[in-house]
């Protein structure tokens, strides 16, 4: 459908044809249309028109989408998307025949449960031609939970509701790399979940169960059907050069919680001691956990460097995860994986919902920086002007 | 018209009926619509509703207007508005019962010359309340060019087209005093505009002869008839604590460009002498078109203190500038007008269209607010979190 | 001896009459005089007299005791010392009967192998009185290598030879936390040491074996005899509420050394095997030398909250360092005992000789201050002004 | 006299056969000792020795004069010196044969109307040579009052006697600008005095009646006859690039303070019209001193550029002073000269004694670095690591 309120001479190329869009983000191939399934995943162009719409189908139900479009580097744009056929004006009235990179990407988490949150690229209006994408130098999967949703990212300091619009990738640790180090990122994340299990003892909410898939989150008859969002992940498709795990908080979160009837699993809960340390038996069930995880990760990313950070909202389970990653390095002799802590975030640089704000996010950054940059050698770039 | 993807139950507020909506920014009253005319003319809302619509209706041409959202004082949302009847959403899904704080307004400055570049309030659909919003303790009018328009606080570095997308008032130095003053602030601003003439020496763009008017900029049809926008301002029913005038950037550009033929003027040049310095008799008509124009700010606003601030974008015309207003005060023994110039933006403060940033917004509004403490003794208090 | 330059009317007050002077740091009591053996350790006075000085006895060879003096919390002098009796004035012609709270320090670790490097407080010469000094709320010992050492807090980040004057606790995490947190600091530290060994794989150089004596790095003759330094510390005169363990950059260090033939020991050398990783054998060496340790500083210090941190020149210790700690929790069942990282040192925050500048030394006390905040509930206290 | 403590093997270098060290600041030549007569005068040389000292004689009453020393750009050390001679180590036991530079300089303005307040470097001791030490490109003079003087830069916020030991000039606006431009900085200073009038109303206080003598703050018998203070000073020798005239503080002041009787001139006294605003007549002599001073700089500095800038401690005279620079400029047809705000003191950023902290000059030397760069193109070099 042409945009109501397009310019003239605007050509339609539906996603199927448009070759040269790069796509973030793991998602399903061959469809005609592009689902963005993840946080930060989206489309690149480089494109020569003085205007440029993106074509999307949306679908919510509770929890609605949000995106995010950058031009050349910077954000521009980010708002909600309601259910509809919808075309978006990524830019108008710009010099045609010069190339302007635009990226347009969800600013929300995969949403289990939940079969009505999608967000469908269905192909593009210009006026003028796609160019080639570049890759950037480096490749980084981030995976965590509701600190890597980029939750309270946005939002003011006393908001608590529980709400997509808190969430983001534009403001996010992750949008950062991309930019300091000159790379693609990737966010495999969902608020609330652990590595054995979720902030209220939930032991089905581990992102471990979900990782093989493309978007093991995704479930109900319309993504597995339609969208195929269980099927294996093409991990041979993009190899990334580090891996961050950022999880454990809601690990973490679990002890201090009261115990939970799981069906199918019966009550859970994981124990502390009298003296406030964790009880044995229930340290292991993370331990193996994080150990197992670690396993399915280098099983499918051979060569990629594994670092499990963790820290942003409290250093509780630090001892824990270095024991998983120890063990695991011990078991394995893979020496390829590290576990560093990030700085707990302090109290200006909170966002909403007690959760990480933008300040914090620039100081987790900061760190991971350094670190990618010391260990595997990527060249950290200033950025001076709007980000 | 029931906004398609809203909620159950929600009831339509016809704008006139919204009695206890804040209204930010000049505007026609009487309407059975509000229009939002200038950078940062907008709504406040205290909604006790889970949701919440504004109804607008949008007309544009070459330049479409840009809206922006905040939720309890933080930024949500910032978007590109193209013709028709719109119903954006402000949020949803929060709980019913708790006042929400909400601000909708425009991000473009009124267009000059355009008669087709409108955002109109229609009215609003929630299932909540409207409660009445408290005024902050002061209120601050700014007047200015395109740096009071926020041009480049959105934008890269390099991008150099002239377009509304890269101004905004949700990274301006007007929203940071807002929030570091607790003040309402107006922003009476036009790109390219000066105090005695226009960056390329159009006399005609000056901001002295829109001042007087609701919305002095927009002329034609649609603007004079319909939106009354040329009928006097109303004064009285707004004046500021502090007129911070932000003029003078494009008159010392007119000393750097060619001579321009004016229609029903002739040619216009300000001149430089072979020293650099700029000709004593053009030099003076800077000067007088200053001293006048604040003459008129002080017969519109009797006790307002004036600030002429300058230098965000160079220092050539702080003599000048200085000179008038030691002129008018001496002419009229006036003291509650002063003049400083603000900091000139560092290379890394710059923003898109070689104008400052964001962080040069910062810097900005850091020096303002420590002048109004000082001077009004208006508190600064610190804000942590997103913003 | 009278002060050569001291104003008229200034008593002098030998150390051992000096009773509401307050001691800073370890030291050997009942001597007619106060050595500061370690880093930052010093006298803290309140007093009324218009003028101030502390009388000296000053010994050195090759490396020369620094010392600093803070008036009123802020920092004042920093200066050399040389060799003979001195005295120093540490103000002169302030108001009279006003207090003023001064602190005078040594800016130099204990200096291992050298019995010539003496700070001893003689006595002082005032023309007022002191009055009693408040203690803080909280106590903290910092116990660590160069790092804590505060080597390279001053000089160029060219500099690169291995001299006392580039150490200091005036530009140090220690100081910071003292003013952040309202706390008193001793530091025990030694640069090139380790928990195990040195940074040259010298095994006698850990911290562990010179921690239960006054001052265990202090030998020879004079120390011994004359300071007895060798005798046991008084512990129960000095029980902090938090240990910072600031230990592993040089045992990390020594798995890139050459092997080391260590007189009375035979060869010496920490291997790694060719994947990088660290040689178990050797790392279990570190593992027991860490345990080890949190065994005697618990013997001493039996309520005190301890905390190893490490990763200020980088993290490749990390799982080392926590799996001490884990097995110490583990096998004597104290939960009060932590281990987190501190950020690395980025490029820009380097100081002198490869060492974190006083840039980094700000960012370590950022999150230290942090996590004793949450951990132990001590007040954070922005300062403004000089520091 | 060799130094107590100095190593084996130092040779005597008197002052006057040192030819190759650089001077800073004005002072006055051919004596066999050289003067520091002006906060930052002092010595630089690039030294191969090993071991280097610094051979003083000294003199002082009430004010006892403060040194700072550099190494390699650092700062290393600052102290009080009391009378005698006295010899300082500025280093030890580095790396014979590699350049070393030092910077040994005064911390204290040119103490008015005492003259007991010296330091004259008599030699230098060293075991190596010196080599010759390189102009920057740059040179800058620097005329103000006790912001200049660096008061406040040093001592604790609430401190309030006025003393030596709050002034500096390391940590100085105009040091920092040594590093940011690679420029050579000279200090006019004196604390409480103006262009026209002192802070009190003495218009014997003001720095136009002493810039034209070497030093001709400094009266009294042995500065007049011996050190021969009053002599002209030699501006042909050192010609800034720019200067900067940082007065009026004081002149704003006195129309705050009683009238006062100043012995052969009478009362006097700058007044305040009811609204608050200047006496014209009153301003006027301000305008008049200030442009006399503006002919004065000129007729010494052909070719300087001069910028007056003001603000740091309040904006009140600016218009007085821009009257002042714009009515020189029309009398004189000299357009090199500018005037320009410098941002006031953010509560935060007070040092001592109510004056601007270190704080608030690294945000002047930011506007001046960036002025400096944008009128004259001195290039901005970031540094890193310990200034």
């Amino acid at each position: 459908m042409y945009p109501q309120d397009a310019g003239q001479g605007l050509k339609e190329i539906p996603f199927p044809q448009a070759e040269q869009v790069k796509i973030h983000g793991r998602t399903t191939r061959g469809l005609d249309f592009l689902p963005l399934l993840w946080n930060h995943s989206g489309i690149e162009v480089n494109c020569t028109g003085a205007e440029l719409w993106v074509a999307l189908e949306v679908d919510c139900g509770f929890h609605e989408p949000w995106v995010a479009s950058e031009l050349n580097g910077a954000l521009m744009s980010r708002q909600m998307l309601l259910p509809g056929i919808r075309e978006i004006c990524l830019y108008r009235n710009m010099t045609p025949g010069v190339v302007k990179n635009v990226k347009f990407y969800r600013e929300l988490q995969a949403m289990s449960e939940d079969d009505r949150c999608h967000v469908l690229v269905k192909g593009f209006f210009t006026d003028g031609e796609f160019l080639p994408v570049e890759d950037p130098p480096y490749k980084i999967e981030i995976i965590g939970d509701s600190i890597s949703s980029g939750e309270g990212t946005y939002g003011a300091t006393p908001d608590t509701d529980w709400l997509a619009m808190y969430m983001s990738s534009s403001r996010h640790y992750g949008r950062l790399l991309e930019k300091m180090l000159h790379a693609d990122v990737r966010i495999i994340s969902q608020g609330g979940w652990g590595v054995y299990c979720g902030w209220d003892n939930d032991v089905r909410h581990n992102i471990p169960s979900v990782y093989e898939a493309t978007c093991g989150l995704a479930t109900g008859d319309f993504n597995e059907k339609v969208l195929r969002t269980q099927e294996p992940n093409d991990f041979a498709s993009w190899q990334p050069d580090a891996i961050i795990v950022n999880l454990g908080t809601n690990d973490a979160s679990a002890f201090e919680q009261p115990p939970l009837e799981v069906p199918g699993v019966g009550v859970c809960k994981q124990r502390k001691n009298p003296d406030g340390s964790y009880v044995r038996e229930d340290q292991e069930k993370v331990i193996r956990a994080a150990e197992d995880f670690l396993k399915m990760l280098r099983r499918h990313n051979p060569k990629s460097h594994i670092v499990w950070v963790y820290g942003m909202l409290g250093y509780n389970l630090t001892l824990t995860l270095s024991e998983a990653v120890t063990r695991y390095r011990q078991e394995t002799g893979d020496a390829n994986v590290a576990f560093i802590n990030l700085p707990c975030t302090k109290w200006e640089e909170f966002g909403a919902h007690m959760h990480p704000g933008y300040a914090a996010h620039e100081v987790a950054a900061g760190v991971l920086s350094d670190y990618l940059h010391s260990v595997l050698g990527m060249d950290i770039h200033k950025f001076s002007g709007n980000l």
